[in-house]
């Protein structure tokens, strides 16, 4: 059997006892466990006619030398959040892995491009507050200045850990090099959303990563005592904060996949004989269509203004991050849809909540596409983050039939 | 001029300038410059026929012995939060003092019945959380076990600072004694909100203190990722408790002198990217009827559990602290009413959002009133608290005619 779905399973389950505790996943990156999470990648190589490098930024190369210099692009990450999931990352690369050995099978170590499966470092960030690492560094929106300022808990300097994997931040930039050649970009990935599962279905096409807009906002009224200061006399800053915690939510439903979420509420002086003088808020506002997103921003801030005058009150709005919406490539999308349909006979189409990897690679220009299988209770970054295991199989089978079909694709003149 | 309302503006200034800084009063119960309060004012006691005593609960009497063993008590507190306002609490005592000059003159230092100035101990409670100390040792509403467990920021015990001041919290209760003797107890007070200054007015009656019901709300949602959960899926805590907390302010707004405050708001995790799993709140809500208090209760709870509903949440409630409102006594609100129309030719009457000592000595059944004078902005237990010195000035005067009434009241038969 060329392909083999269960051995797939197989070694992410060796890979969770490996790397995971009664917490979950612990392949947190640039510390031991994510070396051992790697070196284990790496035991599963032998036979194999691969080179394995690391590049100027940590990612992990595996390539598959073909008839030609272009090349395929299949990747994921090993990396995990502390107490994280099994699948989350290392699906992709465990599949990809599956996906690369048919393929040197089918072609007997030559297939007509060189295929490379890359293990993204550092995808979650979940240590120096910097998700994305690797593959930004190789998209070039990567700022070495702004990562020589970041620490961990511990007050570890983030230049510092990379430097004792092989990371120079002066140089991580020179990974870049390698999309000259890149042809196009295939990444897996559990949904991490409740989507499929209540369609009750197993895989879906991504259409692309939602653009982002982050902001804190921060409504100022005027602190009273909650005994002696009559409704009509307030300048409640909850008041305001809680009509606008409640609108995003209305102007999120405007727009079928766009969603806003107000995720902290603070305020000060937060006693319980106090009126609320001060009331600080976040919102997070995601859609794959910029205009759509635009105007959801727009909304929001008439809506907080709008608000705050009827409050009596005052409000400021302070960008936190943002990034627009970045669409996947319409032909990918199509062999993804076709591949998906052939295995298991209904596909969905939808955009990615979550950043990925693959949101770096699109953006640079290089055709990009992903895709989904379920994720049970839509719950990721967890222990209990689960799919079911015939939902594994099938997407190993799937993303294989959309790696052929790529390949297919790029031969043609 | 028997009685000297400049006179009392002056000690004022004498005690601010004594026990204050650049942020404000400083007068914290149990510290130095609390007894350098009392100091200052026992330095004013010269040529008055006068005893002082500490009785078992650290409160300081003044008595003026009368041809009868009943007594009229005048109170007032010389304590102040830190940081705090140059008239809370040392206008009522130093207002009292300058009536008992007047009535000691009057009567040649053997007025019909006894009088007695009271300067309560810790009502504000600012270092260990517990206000009203010395007068619910009186009243009785005083549990020596609960104090023992109080400590301050520095780890001290409640119990051990109190003693260093002579007052041994197993005999403390020993002061409600006094009780037997007292006809009336009358206490003048900044008013610490905004309605007297709304309305133009110097001085109002105050028809009691609030009932107050002072609750925690935790409403429990889902977490879940703010990109990848669409608005429909979502169980979001913050929902449930944004509808309450703008539901509480409608409830309070069918009742007159209601009032009801979400005064703290909690988000869990409370990061950006997150919907809201867990949400905690704190509800205050306050009102001189106890019918008034108890439908507000009922319809916040009922409240609670329509929005729960709507977001798929739950929610739990947990006392923090209840109290019944105390009504004054008629006949005094009538009396109070009557000084301050022949002060000033115009009257209110409003009740008290704060407790205030008089709450106390009213819930035993002593006849009690209270008078307030305006409070400039409204602003209390800061240092920018203020009211107009020609105000003061008048609140005497009305005060010291309220105690004229009721000792002619006292008398009759």
């Amino acid at each position: 059997m060329p392909l083999q779905p269960k051995r797939t399973v197989s070694e992410l389950k060796e890979l969770r006892a490996l790397t995971g505790n009664a917490d979950g996943a612990q392949r947190v990156a640039f510390t031991p466990t994510w070396i051992a999470a790697r070196d284990f990648l790496k035991s599963k190589l032998e036979g194999l006619p691969v080179e394995t490098t690391q590049d100027q930024a940590g990612n992990l190369w595996i390539t598959l030398r073909g008839e030609s210099d272009q090349e395929l692009w299949i990747g994921g990450h090993l990396d995990s959040v502390p107490n994280g999931g099994w699948l989350d990352g290392c699906l992709n690369v465990l599949a990809g892995l599956e996906v690369l050995r048919r393929i040197s099978k089918e072609y007997n170590g030559k297939p007509p491009l060189t295929v490379r499966l890359v293990d993204w470092a550092d995808e979650e960030g979940a240590r120096f507050g910097r998700s994305l690492f690797g593959s930004s560094a190789v998209s070039g929106f990567f700022d070495p200045e702004d990562l020589k300022q970041r620490t961990d808990k511990d007050g570890l300097r983030l230049e510092d850990v990379v430097k004792a994997h092989g990371i120079d931040l002066n140089t991580a930039l020179e990974a870049g090099q390698a999309k000259a050649k890149a042809a196009a970009y295939l990444e897996l990935h559990i949904e991490q959303g409740p989507v499929l599962e209540a369609l009750g279905l197993p895989l879906g096409v991504v259409l692309g990563t939602k653009g982002v807009e982050r902001h804190g906002i921060v409504f100022h009224g005027q602190e009273a005592h909650s005994g002696s200061t009559p409704m009509r006399a307030r300048r409640d800053a909850l008041g305001a904060a809680a009509k606008l915690s409640l609108e995003i939510r209305e102007i999120a439903k405007q727009h079928s996949d766009a969603v806003c979420t107000v995720g902290s509420v603070k305020t000060f002086p937060g006693i319980v004989t106090a009126v609320v003088g001060r009331c600080e808020m976040t919102l997070d506002q995601r859609d794959l269509d910029a205009k759509v997103l635009g105007g959801m921003l727009q909304a929001a801030k008439s809506a907080s203004e709008k608000f705050a005058l009827e409050e009596g009150c005052t409000v400021q709005w302070n960008k936190i991050w943002s990034i627009e919406p970045i669409p996947f490539h319409p032909h990918l999308i199509e062999l993804c849809d076709q591949a998906i349909l052939e295995t298991c006979s209904v596909s969905h189409k939808l955009p990615s909540g979550p950043l990925h990897d693959a949101a770096e690679i699109a953006r640079v220009g290089i055709p990009t596409v992903m895709m989904f299988v379920q994720s049970l209770r839509g719950i990721s970054h967890n222990k209990i983050e689960d799919t079911l295991e015939q939902h594994l199989e099938l997407c190993v089978t799937a993303f294989d039939k959309l790696a052929s079909k790529t390949l297919d694709w790029l031969q043609k003149p």
